[in-house]
C-alpha cells in the first residue's frame, strides 16, 4: 500500500456520511502536508474507559477531531470490533467541530482547526520530535533496527509477525507462530497475542495498556500453575505485539511494550498477569545477533 | 436549499467513486471561493453530439474537469436520463486529470487545475462579466427583473413555473400549466415544455439548442395543421423554459431562449418547428405590466 491508497481508502470510509466526508477532506486538503499521517474513524478509549470512534486522527501529534452532526450527537458510542486497533486517547487533544451551522461557519471552524494542527506539527518539528510519515519505512524492520529501539510513543505496528521478529536480530523469511525466542536477550520472548476473547483464550489488556491478563478458556487452572512454576517453558519477560485489525480492516501487530509476569497478581486473579515494565525495547540487526551469539 | 446543502449534496454524488471524491473535494477546497458555483456529474453534449457526464463543472466560467481512472476510461459514455438538464459544452473548456499516478502527481495536477480555474475567474472579474454565486438570488424573479433581462449566457433556471412567469410582469402566487400569455408582449407566450419524449408528445431540442421540434404522438397531423393556420390559439413566438431534472434530481425550468415558428420547416418535417431567434429576453416588473396595460 502506498500513500495514495492509504489516503483514498481512509477518505472512502467517510463516504456514507456527507458532512464527515466534507469536513475530513477539507481539513486534509487545507493542511496539505504529505508528511502528516491521518486515520479516519479511529477507535479510542477516552477517559473513564468510554469507547468511541473519532472521525479524524493524526497519530504523530495525538490530535483528534470529532464532527458533531445534530442527529449523530448521541450516537457516538461506537460499537467497536473486539479486534480493533483501539488506542488510549486519554491524554490526546480532541477537538469538536459543529456542522449544524452555515457553510461559512463550518469553513471558518475548519480554518481554525487547520491552523491549530499546523502549529502542533510545527512545535514537534522544532523539538526534533516529528517523524515525517513514510508509509514504506514505517512497516519495515530496518527502520527500527537503524533507530536502535522501538518506543510506544512511535506507535509501531507491523503487517507481518516476521517483520517484528527481524527487529530483534532474527533473520526469518516467514514466521506464523504466536511467540518466538529473543535470540540475544535469552530470557525474553516476542509475543503476538490476541488481546481479546477468542476460541481458546479469554485475554485482556487494560485500558491504560499497563496490564495484560492471559486466561485459558479450557484448563486455565493447570495452565496458570504450570506457567508460574515452570518458567523454562513460558518466558516471563515478553515484548508484546498485539494482533489487531487496523483502521482499514487489515491484520497488524501493534507494539504494546515490554511486559513481565507479576506472580502475586497472577495467583490472586487465577490468570497469568503481566505488567508493563518498559515502553521502549532495544532492537538488533541479525548481524549483531550473530556476533553476539558467538 | 442553501449553499451548504448544495455543496454537500453535490459532493455526496461523488461518494461512491473514491478518486472522484478525492479530486473533486481537493479542487473545491483549494479554490476555496464561495462565489464560485460547481456541479458534479454534469450531463453535457460534446462536439459531434456525443453525450457524457463531466465530473466537475463550473457554470460561471464554462470550465469542466474529467477524472480519468484506468478502469473508467472507456465507460464515460454515460447513460443520461432523457429529462436531464443537459448542456451543450462544445465551446467550453474541458480539462482531464489522470489519477493513475502517485499521490504527489495527482496533487500537483490538481494544483495546476486550481490555478487555471482561478485565472479564468479572475479574467471574468476583470471584465465585469463574473456574477458571484448567490444561491438565493439565482432562483428569484426579482433578480432578473432588476437586471432587466434573462440571457442564455447566465444559465438561468427556476424551481417553479411561477418564478419564471413573474419575470415578465405577471404576479402569480402559483401556476402549474405549461404555457402562459405574456402580459405585455401580446403575441408572445411563456412556454414550459418537456423537450423529450413523454406520454403525449415526442418533442426534441437540437444539440446546439437552436431548433425545437414539437410533435404530438396522437393526432399530430391535425395538430400541426391547426397550429399553422390558426395562430390565434397557438402563439408563434415563445419564451422557452424547458422542464428538466437538475443535477440533484429536482425539477427545474431552464431558460432556452426566444423561439419563433418556422413555417417552411414545420411543413417539411410534419411537426411544429421553432427556431431560436434571440438569446436574450426583456424582463418586466408586475408594476411595469400594470402601467403598460393601462
Amino acid at each position: 500500500m502506498d500513500k495514495k491508497e492509504h489516503i483514498i481508502r481512509q477518505i472512502a470510509k467517510t463516504n456514507k456520511k456527507n458532512y464527515e466526508n466534507y469536513v475530513v477532506t477539507r481539513i486534509i486538503n487545507l493542511i496539505n502536508d504529505p508528511d502528516l499521517k491521518f486515520i479516519t474513524q479511529q477507535p479510542v478509549i477516552l477517559s473513564k474507559g468510554k469507547r468511541a470512534l473519532t472521525d479524524l486522527y493524526f497519530p504523530q501529534i495525538d490530535f483528534h477531531i470529532e464532527i458533531d452532526e445534530a442527529h449523530h450527537k448521541n450516537q457516538k458510542d461506537a460499537d467497536i470490533e473486539r479486534e480493533a486497533d483501539i488506542i488510549n486517547a486519554t491524554n490526546h487533544i480532541i477537538k469538536r467541530i459543529d456542522v449544524d451551522c452555515d457553510i461559512n461557519s463550518i469553513n471558518l471552524h475548519v480554518d481554525n482547526l487547520v491552523s491549530e494542527i499546523k502549529k502542533a506539527v510545527e512545535a514537534k518539528r522544532r523539538n526534533n520530535e516529528f517523524v515525517p510519515w513514510d508509509i514504506e519505512a514505517e512497516y519495515k524492520s530496518e527502520t527500527y533496527i537503524e533507530r536502535g529501539y522501538i518506543d510506544l510513543d512511535d506507535k509501531v505496528a507491523f503487517k507481518r509477525i516476521v517483520d517484528a521478529c527481524n527487529c530483534f536480530g532474527l533473520d526469518f523469511k516467514g514466521y506464523q507462530r504466536a511467540a518466538a525466542n529473543h535470540p540475544i536477550e535469552k530470557d525474553v520472548c516476542l509475543w503476538f497475542p490476541k488481546l481479546y476473547e477468542n476460541n481458546d483464550w479469554d485475554n485482556k489488556i487494560a485500558d491504560d495498556g499497563k496490564i495484560i491478563i492471559e486466561k485459558k478458556k479450557d484448563g486455565n487452572k493447570e495452565f496458570v500453575e504450570k506457567y508460574l512454576f515452570d518458567s523454562s517453558k513460558y518466558p516471563r519477560k515478553r515484548i508484546v505485539f498485539a494482533r489487531v485489525k487496523d483502521s482499514l480492516g487489515d491484520i497488524m501487530y501493534r507494539f504494546k511494550g515490554f511486559f513481565e509476569v507479576n506472580e502475586d497478581l497472577s495467583i490472586r486473579d487465577h490468570a497469568v498477569v503481566y505488567e508493563r515494565t518498559a515502553t521502549r525495547v532495544k532492537t538488533y540487526s541479525s548481524e549483531g545477533a550473530r556476533i553476539n551469539s558467538k
